[in-house]
């Protein structure tokens, strides 16, 4: 498996910016983590004076063979169904991308139906992923497209000029897939990192625990090899979406992590080159149970908590916003000389 | 003291909403906050149908006698000097107004020095209040005309067909004055809600609460009489903002609620009127030390904590784009009959 190359930050353009940071007209410090951002932003894209001119969201979609265990409260159809509804603009990811600019694209990574529509960008790995309690859920062969073309949508973003770069899911049955995924790769007891999804009640949580239990003994891979965790447990989506975070960092995009889904393939992508996570920005604490185990073993801190749990990479498109509005603050602030504002006695 | 009546928020709207919520094509509750946020607008607005076409932002701007304690480690000009940098559109509380489309208005409150400028609403209640370690910061006529300014600014915006309304503050030694108040409102030692404001050193932060504890002694005044709080330790921007959340509420608007100094002021409002909290969303929790104190005495949780303490109106302006992208959300997306997507299995 080719891994492209990824060059550590330039801490010296964060360290320029924290200085243009100190000179405008604002207490030090004052702006918090808009600050920070802006700091990593500088050292991701190597420049003092960064731009959000560009934004982009692309969601992958696929269907996941373990979804006939019933680890999931919706039936398979709705995968389809929704992607449905992304490509008429009428989700939420849509109504999101539209408030904030962003530009949405949505890919078929391997969804069980395959739809006819010019929008649709298809890379389709199959009909669905296998049951990964009988078989692993992708073969090498799959694993190794899915992540080459995650790669190949971020490059595509860095020739097209993209500044900021952030990817949705979609995929009925994903958090089942995602929590064996944490649960594997951080060696924590699925009952911490499993959560009701999009809506089970408590008895079809128990069952989902015992499922990915079940088929976490089948396997028993070992936590230090991700891209085989990814194989056994993953989806077309995450794979994807992992080729997607990697290829950012080696293009000096910076990516901005939606929720529990996304943070799995960005889990993967860390493990496999820790210098990753410098790249990433991780939009909002996630609502599905666990996350805050995920986070604290990815030693990441999320941007904002608002209890969503809704995936499509709608909190990375609120995250987007706030990046951008850090971005407008830096650039369009004057310093204490240009405003003629005194300094802090001293 | 005439205080406007307030009406209790009508739960209708808001069970309507939910109900809306729970029809739309994602899973049940899965937009989290986003999802009380326009339950919580509805009934406010008494609509089911809310939206938010016209925002505005008034930064209320005063001096105070207390910055002759040596509690600010910016000299008193600063004031001055930032409300020309606001009327020039050149501060963080200009640029992320014109991101969000937020309209701006600067209010001179009671500035010590004045400026004539076009563009500045001057209500001047005074050169500055005066120094609450030797006198009360404002005389009884000063509070009333605050907080009716306040108010008819509020009942103003109403008439103009604003959605959505917020205030911000400027003015050197507000922390002190915000934190005195919550000290005396919530009988909790100085030190536990006294900060180091716009940059002091741990040092000036102890001379702070020495100033504080001083005058609390010397006045002591009864936790329950906020308006008596609100006359000793107050400023003309905090009395102005006090009125300002008391007409909101009267108006039927919603109102969103700074950090640190503005939280002050409709702390104060509240504890005058109880059911002025309903009608207000509080942005953001301010890095100031002691606002996790505050917001636990007053039974709120702001929206999103990126550790800013800037004020100027700053969280209040990012979280009207969150409330803007939620009402937004509730609009525009679609039922699952209308979009053709399958229900949970039951």
């Amino acid at each position: 498996m080719r891994i492209p190359e990824i060059q550590p930050l330039e801490p010296v353009f964060a360290e320029k910016a924290q200085q243009r940071w100190d000179n405008l007209i604002k207490p030090k410090g004052s702006l918090g983590r808009l600050e920070e951002i802006v700091c990593r932003l500088c050292a991701i894209r190597r420049t003092e004076d960064p731009q959000i001119l560009k934004k982009r969201l692309i969601v992958f979609a696929a269907d996941h063979g373990i979804a006939e265990e019933g680890v999931s409260a919706y039936p398979q159809e709705v995968t389809q169904q929704m992607v449905r509804g992304f490509l008429g603009g009428r989700a939420a990811i849509c109504v999101l991308s539209r408030q904030a600019s962003i530009e949405l694209k949505i890919i078929d990574a391997g969804m069980v139906q395959r739809l006819s529509d010019p929008g649709l960008i298809s890379i389709h790995l199959g009909d669905g992923t296998k049951n990964f309690l009988k078989e692993p859920a992708l073969n090498h062969i799959q694993v190794e497209r899915a992540l080459s073309a995650g790669m190949a949508l971020a490059e595509e973003a860095s020739k097209d000029g993209v500044d900021l770069l952030t990817g949705g899911d979609m995929g009925i049955g994903n958090t089942a897939s995602a929590s064996a995924i944490y649960s594997c790769l951080f060696k924590l007891r699925p009952e911490l990192v499993t959560g009701t999804g999009a809506g089970l009640d408590e008895k079809g949580r128990l069952h989902k625990i015992k499922v990915i239990q079940a088929a976490l003994e089948k396997w028993r891979i070992d936590s230090d090899n991700a891209l085989e965790i990814l194989r056994h447990f993953g989806g077309f989506e995450i794979a994807c979406l992992t080729g997607f975070y990697l290829g950012a960092a080696a293009n000096r995009i910076a990516a901005v992590v939606d929720g529990f889904i996304c943070t799995a393939a960005a889990a993967i992508a860390i493990s496999a080159v820790p210098l990753v996570r410098d790249y990433l920005f991780f939009a909002h604490h996630s609502a599905e149970n666990g996350f805050s185990q995920v986070i604290g073993k990815l030693q990441v801190k999320p941007l904002f908590n608002l209890e969503m749990r809704l995936g499509e990479g709608t909190g990375a498109a609120i995250a987007m916003r706030l990046i951008e509005q850090a971005v407008r603050l830096y650039r369009e602030m004057p310093t204490f000389e240009q405003a003629e504002v005194s300094r802090e006695n001293q």
